[in-house]
Order: C-alpha cells, then sequence, then structure tokens
C-alpha cells in the first residue's frame, strides 16, 4: 500500500460511484482517497463509511465546505451553518483536511473587495467551529478566470495573508492548475512551507488551447506546466504528504475509468518518479 | 472632438474595415483611433493613411509587435526582424503607443521561466530599436489563463519588474479583463502611475459564466468588474490619456458595428461620466 498517491475521486465521477471508486483505489495499493460530500450523500453515509472500513482505505481530503458567500445576511448564516455540518461530517470521516469553497460574490457585485471580506470573516467563524480537532481546514487558490463565479482567492499569496492573519489550523492546498502561471508562485510556496501550511498537492494539467474554463483539464504530461519543479518545490518547502490527482475534464470523464485511474498512476510514476507498491 | 475615448478597431473588426471605422468613430467626434497592422494591410497603407489624414484622426495604440518567441533562435531573430518592422511603422503612423504581444512559450516547452527570460530580451532589443522617439513601447499583461498561449507576462507586478529593469519608453497598458482579479491590483497601478508608466487603459467586463477564453468578453457594465474603481484608480496614479474600448467578443461581432460603438460611448458615459462633445 502506498500513501505517497491519492485519486480525487472528481477524476472519475461520471463513471464511478464512490464504493466502485475507494474499491478501484484500494486495488491499487493506494491507501488513501479524497472524497466528495455530494457523493456520500449519492450512496448514503452507511455504504460510504463501509467502503472506507472495508478497504482500510482512509480520507485525505474532504471536498467541501461552502459555497460561503450570499448577498443576505440570513443567508450568509444558513451557508456557514451548512458549512459547520460539511466540517462536522469531515470529522466524521476523519479526513486530514477540509477543502473551503468560497464561492462567486453576490450576484449584481462589482469587484472582488465585498467577496473577499466576507470569505475571511466565514472562514473564521469556521475555524472557531473546528477548533482544535484532528483535520484543517483548507483554502484552496483557484485559477483567476473563476474569480467571478467560483472564488475571490485566486493566488498563493493571498491565500498566505489569509492564513498569516487567522492563525492556525488553516492550510492551503496548492492545486498546480490554479496557480502554475503566478511568477510569485516558488516564494509564495516556500512561505506556506515555513509556517507548515500545505496541506495538499494537487496536480493535473493546463492544455493549450483551454476549451473550458471549468471542465478541460489536462492528464499529468498533456499540458505546460512544469510539475516536476512544482513537486520539488513544495518538497523543499517541506510538504511531505502524498499527490492528489484531480482532474475536472469532460474528455477524461467520458472515458473508462479503470483505464482513467491506470494511466494517472503511470504518468506520475513517471514524471514524479513515484513507486507504487501493489497491496 | 474629444481625446478621452477611443475605440479599438477588434472591437468591431468583423463589421467594419479600417476606413469604415475610423470614418465611424471620427463622425461620431472621437479625435483617436486604436488600430491593428493586419487590418492595415488588409485595406492598403496608402488607404490606411488616406483615412486618418482626410479625418484628421490620430492613433493611439498600435497592435502589436510580436509575437516575439519562438524555438530556435533563427526564428527568434526572424521574429524579432518583424517586430521591428512592426515598430517602424507605428512610428510612420504616428502612434502614441506600441502594443508588444510575446505569445506562447515555444511548443513542448514546460513551464514559464524560459519564455520570460526569452520576452525580456527580446523587448530589451525592441527598446534598443525605438530609441529616444515619440511613440513608446507597451507591455500588456495579459490574464493568467492565456499564459499557455498568448502571454507569460499576467500581472501588472510582472510586468512593474520588467520595466524597472529595462527602463524608459516602455509603458504599460492597464485592460481591465486582464487584470482585475489581481488583489494587488491597486497597488501595482500606483505603482506604475509612480513612474509614469501607464500607457493606456482598456475596458469591456468580464463576464459570468465565460464561454471562451479569447472572445467571450463583455461591454461594460455587463459584467462584475468594478470599472468606475479601477478608473479612479488609475486616475489617481496621474494618467491623464483616453479610456479605450476592446472588446473581443463573438457576441458582440455578429451586430451592427454602429449600434456596438454608440453603445460603447453610452456605457462609458454612464459609468464613467464622460461627456462627448459632437464634432
Amino acid at each position: 500500500m502506498t500513501d505517497r498517491l491519492v485519486i480525487n475521486h472528481a477524476t472519475v465521477r461520471e463513471k464511478m460511484d464512490m464504493t466502485a471508486f475507494v474499491k478501484a483505489c484500494s486495488r491499487r495499493g493506494l491507501s488513501m482517497v479524497s472524497i466528495w460530500e455530494n457523493e456520500i450523500d449519492r450512496i448514503g453515509k452507511a455504504a460510504a463509511k463501509e467502503v472506507l472500513t472495508q478497504t482500510g482505505s482512509r480520507v485525505f481530503g474532504y471536498n467541501r465546505a461552502g459555497p460561503l458567500l450570499a448577498s443576505s445576511a440570513t443567508e450568509r448564516r444558513q451557508r456557514l451553518d451548512a458549512a459547520k455540518r460539511s466540517i462536522d461530517l469531515a470529522l466524521e470521516f476523519d479526513a486530514d483536511h477540509v477543502l473551503l469553497f468560497p464561492g462567486g460574490a453576490p450576484e449584481g457585485e462589482k469587484g472582488l473587495d465585498g467577496a473577499r471580506g466576507m470569505t475571511e470573516e466565514a472562514v473564521g467563524h469556521l475555524l472557531d467551529h473546528l477548533g482544535d480537532g484532528a483535520a484543517r481546514l483548507a483554502l484552496e487558490p483557484l485559477h483567476p478566470m473563476l474569480a467571478g463565479d467560483r472564488s475571490s482567492i485566486v493566488s498563493m499569496s493571498h491565500a498566505n495573508d489569509i492564513c498569516d492573519r487567522l492563525g492556525r489550523n488553516l492550510g492551503i492546498v496548492v492545486d498546480v492548475y490554479h496557480v502554475w502561471w503566478d511568477e510569485r508562485l516558488d516564494e509564495e510556496i516556500a512561505r506556506a512551507g515555513k509556517h507548515g501550511r500545505i496541506a495538499g498537492f494537487h496536480v493535473n494539467d493546463w492544455l493549450v488551447p483551454t476549451k473550458h474554463t471549468l471542465t478541460d483539464r489536462g492528464m499529468m504530461g498533456d499540458g505546460v506546466i512544469d510539475l516536476a519543479h512544482l513537486w520539488n518545490a513544495v518538497k523543499r518547502a517541506g510538504y511531505d504528504g502524498p499527490i492528489e490527482v484531480e482532474i475536472f475534464s469532460d474528455d477524461w470523464w467520458a472515458r473508462d475509468a479503470d483505464a482513467v485511474i491506470d494511466l494517472c498512476i503511470e504518468r506520475c510514476a513517471s514524471i514524479f518518479g513515484l513507486v507504487m507498491e501493489r497491496a
């Protein structure tokens, strides 16, 4: 078994439910999985727990707490409550970290200042709710092309700044897709590492051309990101967790899920030098 | 006549050639236009000069010098020579500034370090070629979603850093579409302004959702960018040039070009408080 590589369920979500996915990972000797709450809902909490127990799989990333933003205070409070329930469920599943998903700015709002303030306030509340548990919360800066409808946190620098202000139990997931373009990246990864903040390292690739802002991510090696360089940067920054494959792609979703998982493992082995031991 | 508002020909390029476009701007009391070299080629240099002279229009932005990058040294030298010819032509057209277009990294190259080094080297050569002319060259940081195939300069900070290193006669065009997401934006606009670097201010809008990475820009007011805030930021930074409308959009290209120009003027008047005086 290996804990060096994790597949995120989103990578094969169209062809495998959570039960099939966890078994598929386990069969390949992967000891951890990253999962989604909507997929737990799809098969039911009992079935989700059962397959994890049965295969002895642990949960690495738990997706997700959010969206957090809304136009009215009442709605924001409701979303905050829902996010707290997600965190509770993640703790029940013994997840390593819970991904925070701010969501887009309320409709009609111009600019990002308001959304940024609201997000930070909400994250503060969620950290209070979490307390000093085993898991931590994780910001995942998203690509700037998603600033309008997914997240106002679109750079490692901004995520680091928020961590500086909100303190411990808050980490950062570095997803190469979202941050590869940033000329400050190496230094911001080092900064995150210095504070032990790097909670995960997500891989996939940037395709040229990119046909869709959400669902056209590439398989590792098919795009232009210098993946080995970034992996070395997070390792140098002290990250000793696994590489997590997360590919949102209409193209890969349409293919045979077992073959996709095999290819993910193969590509990670050749790009990152990960040796997979079969169980 | 007003020199406070400029339309970029790209906004209506599908329905108006350069002759029709310059006349349309002039009829509306706009004393300047921003033009494209491929559109000069389309009608011929003589015709392009004639319509400018006839209407008494001046050229604000000249698009463009580049692409600059290529995989071999020979090809790069050829592209540099072509860019020099574009700069010469821009000077002949008495342009205020020439947009630099780095282009994508050479095929097969991973990461952006190589492209960044090559771009900066090429811009240095072009500044030498320009000498102390009337025009200046302008970097235009593009949106990070274009880092793979259009430009490795994707933030105001990076453009400012390059200007710091390469010195005078190099400016920055601030296009709201490309930079609006940046949490450092206000401070980087102020930094650019302090050095008198802001060569232009391009407006359009970010639509939610965005359907295409190149050709789905919005009309001012239809998206989520806080345009008035950014205009105030560039004015506060000392910029006293015009607002330039540049919309790349399959949607707007398909409409009647005269109506589009009228709407651009109307939207700019209401968002930026620009009073248009008819000639």
